[in-house]
């Protein structure tokens, strides 16, 4: 968009791809450069921010668990996951020359939590799990793609 | 849940309820306890979530501007603005104590990047100054109410 | 500095003032206009870092507690705790416009913190008691000045 | 230290070791069970913590330069830097089992940062890759014993 000009506003909520690209950006920027189809950038930054608050919401819960020793191991991992979730998203937005190998990392450790929350029958640990493997496939993608 | 109990997994997506609170959270936490509509609870991170996405989006994008040094100011709010809405969202999904705190200078932080973006034609600043201001009024209500 | 002069390298470490302060900063943000003494500056970053890893140190090592149960809020404020403080150090860092609420905030956590792990005898929640109300010292004091 | 025994406060500061061991982590956690000299532990939190506070400041400084479009990915950058650099220094601090990985990105991204900041003549850019290099050299280490 050039400066100037009038502000077209898109629909409520904007569009993918406004939101991931502007006009210059793809010139001087890898990762934008490489025609990553949007509808992936924008999915992943939603499955790393929902796998983030998923964690956070975990290690909140196991906290206030009956039996919280045997949660030890997952709310250590719930936050390593939730941090490096919100640091891939913020780094995908701004689209980061070093989104490869942040989500390649964000998957690895997705999958880690995702496999001890699946171990516990909590509602929160199955969700949890289950939002973590979906963040891991996505960085995954993004990771081989970007 | 009691724990033992056949897991119940949701639909896909999960509900707004179960992701923030769980069995034994209200009788220990004063957060919960105080009978949040977990509607607002989940609104609420979601727009932080989207905020700190358009923030980073419009950091990076103003940084490929013809007159970054225009731009200056809004790009050092845009960092501000993202690292708090990040905080706070973390923070209501792990159900803290001060929320309450958090949530007021989170909106504080949002307006004056709203005002800031607001000042700028493009899309990627009007956008963010949009949600920004979304991000403001749920931090606002979530602050008054926690 | 001006460009183009050749590089003056302080000794190592640096000195507290060439890291928080350079030559075109002065005119144009308030934080630096205020000629904040910057050893104070420095000083409060230190205590913020400080504070952050003693508290995701008293996190984990709560976590190994045999009876972690009664170390629950005092994860859950640890984890507060260090978010707060990496993020003040962070805007500290920038010369941020909103270094007075944040650090208010911070204060305000870290107080609650410390009064948390002062009730346990370990010595990860001693010496984090200690860091906090360090922390929570200095930011006060930045508070009022900034 | 045993619960119920009198705390043994260290001198102010506390030591290296027991910020980062206690008692009972070693038998329970892959990272401190292979004895980490403590020493390399301290200081990688401690290069982590400078170079996020180096990286802040100098994006900081490059949008107060007079040319800030030559300072752009400079800023983007140091942006990236911090981020993983306090998410290093806080998985360190809760001996995450994820550190070897972690660190390992860490040492990458502040290598590029290294390179870009060592282009510019400015002083926030020649103190900023000096203190990236040193933290690459600490996560490179930490990566390779963890």
């Amino acid at each position: 968009m050039e400066k100037g000009q009038p502000v077209r506003l898109h629909r409520k909520g904007g569009c993918g791809n406004c939101r991931i690209r502007s006009a210059g950006m793809s010139r001087r920027y890898i990762f934008w450069r490489n025609s990553m189809p949007h509808q992936k950038f924008t999915a992943c930054i939603e499955a790393c921010n929902s796998c983030a608050v998923s964690c956070n919401h975990c290690a909140a819960s196991c906290l206030r668990e009956p039996d919280v020793a045997m949660m030890a191991r997952c709310v250590a991992l719930d936050i390593d996951c939730s941090a490096i979730c919100q640091l891939a998203a913020a780094a995908m937005a701004r689209g980061s020359e070093h989104i490869k190998a942040i989500c390649a990392l964000c998957a690895e450790i997705c999958e880690s939590c995702a496999k001890e929350c699946g171990k516990h029958p909590m509602e929160h640990c199955q969700l949890c799990a289950r939002d973590c493997r979906a963040c891991a496939e996505q960085c995954r993608q993004m990771s081989a793609m970007a």
